[in-house]
C-alpha cells in the first residue's frame, strides 16, 4: 500500500500506518513473529561526507538556499541585498515608516548622549570619546545591519571591560594619550576578530557563553560599574584603580573625610528621579519615553542647578570643557607593534566577544517579538566592520544596547533609519552644543549608569535557573562572584570553563537505563521513570544515552558488567538466567574507533559468560562504523540486530522456545 | 495481565506483550487511538541527585558492593584484601603455581636487565637506575597490583619523555647530579600524581587519551627513540641533544666522519639477530623464549666479544665501570621547592600520565583474556605508591611495560610472584653480576632498544582507523607529526586538543534528522538511512540525536526553521500543508536552562506560522525540567506530548479529521 501524496486522502495516508501494521502482526502470528531489518544508509564517498559536515557546522542555516534556481541578474541583487540588508528595505520605504523611524531615533538619542557621555567615562576615556562612538558606528550599522531594533553604541559592560583591562599596564591619567591609542587599537582588533568569526562562520564560539553564565556575569559587572560609581556619587577624589568589591569598599569608607554632601545630596536626588521613572517605564511599557527622557532631563536640570548655584565651586566637581567638532579620525593612532599588542589583542578579544554576546542576544529577542529573522554570523560582519570603522574615527567599542535598543523597539521603530535619526541628532550636539555639557556634574552621570546597570541584575531569571537545574546555578554564582571578588575577565572565564566542563563530565559518564515492556504496546521504556513498565525475564535490555566514544568506553563497560552483576545477583533469588543483553542504540548518535572496540570487547566478555550480546537501532553513522569494522566477526549477524526492542524481544523469546523444551 | 516471574513460564510472559499490543490496537480502531501518558520520574530532592550523581562520576563499578551485608568481621578481612590484592591470592598460593611463576620469573628477569640498562641510557640516566628500578618497584607492585600478568619496570616511552623534559632545562653531561635528582624528584610527583588520581577515583582522565592518539603518539616516539640510538649504532661521539627528526638527521649525517665501521658492523649483527627472534616469535607465540632471551644472549655475547678482542680500543664505546649493591636511599635527593619545582612537576605529570596509560592498558588487556577484573582506580594508587617508594630508593619512573608482560604471560605467568622472582634475579646481579657488565658495548643496548620499540608502530591498528573513522586518522597523524616535528609532548598536547575539540564540535552541532514511517510497523526511523520509510503529511519528524544545552540552542533553532522551510517549500508543490512538527527526543538525555527556553521559544516561534509543536517520550531528566520550568505555559499539554511517535501520529491525525471535514 503505497502512501498517498493527494492532498485530498491525505487523512487516509496518515490514518495507514496503524491500519497496516495491523495486518501484519496478523501474519505474525501465524508464522514467527515480523522482523524488519537494519540498514545502513546509502554510502558516501569521504568528501561528500566531509563537505555535508562543514556545511552542517559552517552553514547550518544554509544562507545560500535563497539563490538556488535564479537568474543570473536576480542572484547578483539577492546577493547584493545579502550583503547590504539596507538594499533589501530601502526601495520600499515610505514616510509613514519614517515618522515612526524619527521619533524612535530622537528618543534613543535622547538617552544616547547622557549614557555616552557616562560610558566613556565608565572606559576611562575622555567623555567626548563617548559621543563620537555614537555617531559614527550607528551609521554603519544602518548600512550593513540586518535587525531592524537594534540601537548601537557604546555599552556598560564593554566600557568596563576595557577600561579594566587597559588599566592593569597603563595608566589613564597619568599616560591619557597613550590610553587612548590602546582603546582605540582594542577596538579596532575586537571589531577585526567579530567580523572575521563571522566570515568564518563561527558565531557559535559565542554560544558557550551560556545564559547562566551570562546572567551571573551581568549580575557582577552591574555591583562592580555600580561600585565604581560611588566614586562620583559620594565626591571621592582619591578613588582605588582596583574593581574588585573589597578594594573599592575599603577605599570608600577610608576616605569618609573626602565624601561631600553637596554632591551625596544631588546623587541621592536624581539617583531617586531616575529610578522613578525607570520603574514607571517598567510597570507600563506604554510610558516608556518617561525613562528615555528621564537622563536627558536630569543632565539639563542638573548643568542647570550647577550653572545657578555655582556648585562647581563647592565640591561639586562638572564634566568641563569639551571640544566641539565631529570626530577626528584616528586610524595613525592604532598600534599593530610594539609592546603593548599582546595587551589590546587581548583586550579586543575579550570585549570584542562579549560586545558581540549582547548585541546579537538583543537583536535576536527583538527579531523573535517582531518574526523576522536575524543571521548570526551576518551581524557578526556588521558589528565587526563598524567597530573597524568606528577605530579609525575616534569612536571605541560599541554594540547593540540592551537598554536603548529596548526604548528604541517602544518608541515604534521600523528600520535601522532610527539610529541614523540618532546619529544625525549627535552630531548636531557634537557641532553646536557641546558647550552646554561644561557645567554638568559627574554626579549625574554616576547615577544614570548606576541606572542604567542596576537592569542587569535579574533576580528571576537566576531564580528559575536554581529551580530548573541547579549546576546551572552554580555556574551562574561562579561567574557572579568571580567577577565580584576576582576580576571581570577571569570571573568570565572560570564559568565558561565549569560549564564545559559540564559538558564533558555528562559524555565521560553517561546515563545508562534500564527498560522495561510497557504493558499493552510494543514500546520500551526506562523502568525507574515509569513504574508501570515491566522486565522481561531472561532479558537485560539497556538504553544508552550518549555517542560511544573514546572518553566513556572504559566507563561503559564497567557500568554495563555492574548491571549484569547486579542483574545476576537478582536472578539468583529467583532461579531464572539471564541470556541477552539488548543494548537501545536509539540515543547513540555517533561512534567512534574506540566506541566500535567497546562493542567488540563487550561481545567477547558477554560470550565468556554464556549471554548473547544483541543491538537494537544502530543509527546511520553508527551502523557505517560497525559494518567496516566488523569484516571477520560476527557482531551484526542477523539474530543479534534489530530495529526495535520490540521486535527483537518477540524474535529472541521465540527461539528460547525450542531451546527451553530440549 | 500480569507478567509472570516464574521461570517455566516465562517464554508466555515474554510473548506476552505482542498479544497484548495485537488486542489493543483492535480496541484502537473502534474508539480513538490509545495514548500513553509521558511520566516524570519520581522526585528525588537535589541531595538525592547530587548523591546518585556523584556515585555514577567517581564509583561506576561500586567497588563497595561486595562489603553489603557482610559481618563486621568478614567486612574488615575484605577490606583488607581490597587494600592488599595480596591477602586474596596469597592465602591460596600452592607450589603448583609457584612452578610456573619462577618460569615467568626468571624469563622476565633475563629480558627486565638488559631493558632496565638500556631505558636509563634512554632517559639519559646512569645505567645502574635502570637495574635499581627493576628491583625495588616489582616488590611494591606484588603487595598492591591486581593485575596477575603485569611485568613492571622501566619502560621506552616513560624514559625517553623524562629524559626530553628534564634536558631541556638541565645536561645530564654537565650536571649529572642535578639531573639524577630531577629525576627522583620527578619520580616522586609522578607516583604522588598517579595515587592522587586513584584515590580521588579521577582515573577517567587518563580515557581522554583515545586510543587514535596513543598509536599516533607510540608511533612517533618509537621513531624519536629509535633515531635517538643512531648515536649508539653508528658510534657517534658529539650527538645533538635534540630530539626532533630534522636536527637528529641532520646531526646524523653531518657528523658521517664520526661513524664507526666496528660499530656499524657489530650493531648491525646483533639487530639482526634480535629482529630475527622477535619475528620468530611473533610467528609462533609458542616459542617467546626465543625473543625473551636474545637481548640477555646478545648482551653476553657482544661483551664476550668486547673482552676477546679488546674491541674497546677499536672505537667500540663500552658501558664501563657499575657499582656494586643494591638501591642506596635517595629520599634526601628529592627536590621540593627551589627554581626547578616547576620542572619537575611538569615532568612528573606528563610521565605519570603516560606511563599510567601504558600500565592500567596492558594490565586491562591481559585481565580480559584471562577474565578477570582490574580496578583502574586502585591499580593508579598500587602504580602510584610504587614510584613514590621507587623515588625514594634511587628508581625512575616505572609502570607496567607491555613487551616484559607480555612474555610473563606467554611464559605462564600465574600471579604478581613473578614480579618477586623477578627482583629477586636483578637482586643477585646487582650484588654479584656487576663487574660482568663493564665491558657490554653500548651499540647493542641501542639494538635492544630500538627491537624493543619497533613493535609500538602499529600499521594494521592506523590502518583500521582509516577505514573506520576519518577524523580519528587525522587526529593519529597529529599526534604522530608532532612527536616527530615539534616535541614529544606538544605533539601529545595536540591530539588530545584535537579529540577534544572534536567532541565539543559534536555538541554544539547535534545531528537532527527526518523520520518516516517504517511500512507495516509503527517505528518511525532515518528516511536517508531507511529508504522505504515513508513521510506523513502533514507532519514534520524530526529526531534530535544529543544534549541541548547552551552551545547548540541557538543551532537547532536555525536548523529546525531550516527543515521547516524546506518542508513547505516541498508542501507548496504539492499542495499540502504543514500542521504538526514532532520532535522525537529519545536521544536527548538531558537539558539545561538554555534548552528550556528552546522549547519555549521553538512554540512560540511555531505558534505563529500556525503550526504545533508535538513532544515525543522525553527522557526522565528533560521531563522533570520541562515540568519545573512549565508552570503557566502549556508546552507539556496532554495533545503535545506522546509517548512514541507511532501514538503521537494516530491521535493527531485522528483529530485532524474532523478539521478537514469543516
Amino acid at each position: 500500500m503505497e502512501p498517498s501524496t493527494d492532498p485530498n486522502n491525505s487523512n487516509n495516508a496518515v490514518a495507514n500506518p496503524n491500519v497496516h501494521h495491523h495486518c501484519m502482526d496478523m501474519e505474525a502470528e501465524i508464522t514467527a513473529p515480523e522482523v524488519h531489518k537494519v540498514v545502513a544508509p546509502p554510502p558516501r564517498t569521504t568528501l561528500q561526507k566531509l563537505k555535508s559536515r562543514l556545511k552542517e557546522t559552517f552553514f547550518p542555516d544554509d544562507p545560500l538556499r535563497q539563490f538556488e534556481g535564479q537568474p543570473r541578474g536576480k542572484r547578483f541583487i539577492l546577493g547584493a541585498q545579502y550583503v547590504f540588508p539596507i538594499l533589501q528595505w530601502g526601495p520600499h520605504y515610505s514616510l509613514q515608516l519614517f515618522k515612526s523611524d524619527i521619533v524612535a531615533g530622537l528618543t534613543i538619542a535622547s538617552l544616547a548622549i547622557p549614557q555616552g557621555i557616562s560610558y566613556a567615562k565608565l572606559a576611562s576615556l575622555p567623555p567626548i570619546v563617548g559621543l563620537y562612538s555614537s555617531f559614527a558606528p550607528p551609521l554603519v550599522y544602518a548600512v550593513l545591519g540586518s535587525s531592524r531594533d537594534l540601537a548601537v553604541g557604546p555599552v556598560s559592560i564593554a566600557s568596563l571591560l576595557m577600561g579594566s583591562m587597559l588599566r592593569q599596564e597603563v595608566s589613564p591619567t597619568k599616560q591619557p594619550l597613550l590610553f587612548l591609542q590602546l582603546a582605540f587599537s582594542s577596538t579596532f582588533f575586537a571589531g577585526l576578530f567579530q567580523a572575521s568569526l563571522g566570515f568564518l562562520r563561527l558565531g557559535f564560539i559565542i554560544d558557550f557563553l551560556s545564559k547562566a553564565t551570562l546572567i551571573g556575569f551581568m549580575a557582577g559587572a552591574a555591583i562592580i560599574v555600580s561600585l565604581q560609581q560611588l566614586k562620583s556619587l559620594l565626591g571621592i577624589v582619591h578613588f582605588t584603580p582596583q574593581m574588585g568589591l573589597v578594594p573599592v569598599l575599603s577605599s570608600v569608607f577610608h576616605q569618609t573625610n573626602e565624601w561631600s554632601w553637596q554632591t551625596i545630596l544631588m546623587g541621592v536626588c536624581f539617583l531617586g528621579l531616575l529610578l522613578l521613572a525607570r520603574h514607571v517605564s517598567m510597570r507600563r511599557p506604554r510610558l516608556f519615553w518617561i525613562s528615555a527622557g528621564a537622563p536627558l532631563l536630569s543632565v539639563i536640570l542638573s548643568t542647570l542647578v550647577v550653572f545657578a548655584f555655582k556648585a562647581q565651586h563647592h565640591g561639586i566637581s562638572i564634566i568641563g570643557k569639551l571640544q566641539e567638532g565631529l570626530n577626528p579620525p584616528s586610524w595613525d593612532m592604532l598600534h599593530f607593534h610594539g609592546s603593548y599588542l599582546g595587551l589590546v589583542m587581548k583586550t579586543g578579544l575579550i570585549t570584542g566577544i562579549i560586545s558581540l554576546t549582547e548585541g546579537i542576544a538583543v537583536g535576536r529577542t527583538f527579531a523573535a517579538l517582531k518574526n523576522y529573522q536575524v543571521d548570526g554570523n551576518k551581524e557578526m560582519i556588521a558589528i565587526g566592520l563598524m567597530n573597524i570603522v568606528g577605530s579609525s574615527t575616534s569612536c571605541y567599542v560599541t554594540t547593540g544596547a540592551f537598554s536603548r535598543s529596548a526604548v528604541n523597539h517602544n518608541a515604534g521603530a521600523k528600520t535601522a533609519v532610527s539610529n541614523i535619526v540618532m546619529s544625525i541628532t549627535v552630531m548636531v550636539t557634537l557641532l553646536f552644543l557641546m558647550p552646554l555639557f561644561q557645567y554638568t556634574p559627574n554626579v549625574v552621570l554616576g547615577a544614570i549608569i548606576v541606572t542604567a546597570v542596576i537592569g542587569l541584575i535579574d533576580v528571576p531569571a537566576a531564580y528559575a535557573i536554581w529551580k530548573i537545574d541547579k549546576f546551572d546555578f552554580v555556574v551562574m554564582l561562579c561567574a557572579f562572584f568571580g567577577v565580584l571578588f576576582i576580576s571581570v575577565q577571569d570571573g568570565l572565564a572560570i564559568a565558561v570553563g565549569i560549564s564545559i566542563f559540564k559538558i564533558l563530565l555528562q559524555i565521560t559518564r553517561p546515563k545508562t537505563v534500564m527498560l522495561g515492556n510497557i504493558p499493552g504496546t510494543d514500546l520500551y521504556r526506562n523502568l525507574h521513570q515509569y513504574k508501570e513498565a515491566i522486565r522481561i525475564s531472561g532479558f537485560l535490555i539497556l538504553s544508552i544515552e550518549a555517542s560511544i566514544n573514546f572518553t566513556n568506553t572504559t566507563y561503559l563497560k564497567e557500568r554495563i558488567s555492574r548491571w549484569i552483576d547486579e542483574y545476576e545477583a537478582e536472578d539468583v533469588k529467583k532461579q531464572s538466567c539471564l541470556r541477552y543483553v539488548i543494548l537501545e542504540l536509539s540515543a547513540v548518535s555517533a561512534i567512534d574507533t574506540s566506541g566500535v572496540s567497546f562493542f567488540n570487547d563487550l561481545r567477547l566478555a558477554l560470550e565468556k559468560k554464556n549471554i548473547e550480546l544483541v543491538l537494537v537501532n544502530p543509527l546511520g553513522e553508527v551502523m557505517e562504523k560497525l559494518q567496516k569494522a566488523d569484516e571477520g566477526n560476527d557482531l551484526l549477524r542477523q539474530d543479534s540486530l534489530y530495529l526495535s526492542v520490540g521486535e527483537a524481544v518477540a524474535s529472541l523469546s521465540s527461539s528460547l522456545k525450542p531451546a527451553a523444551r530440549v
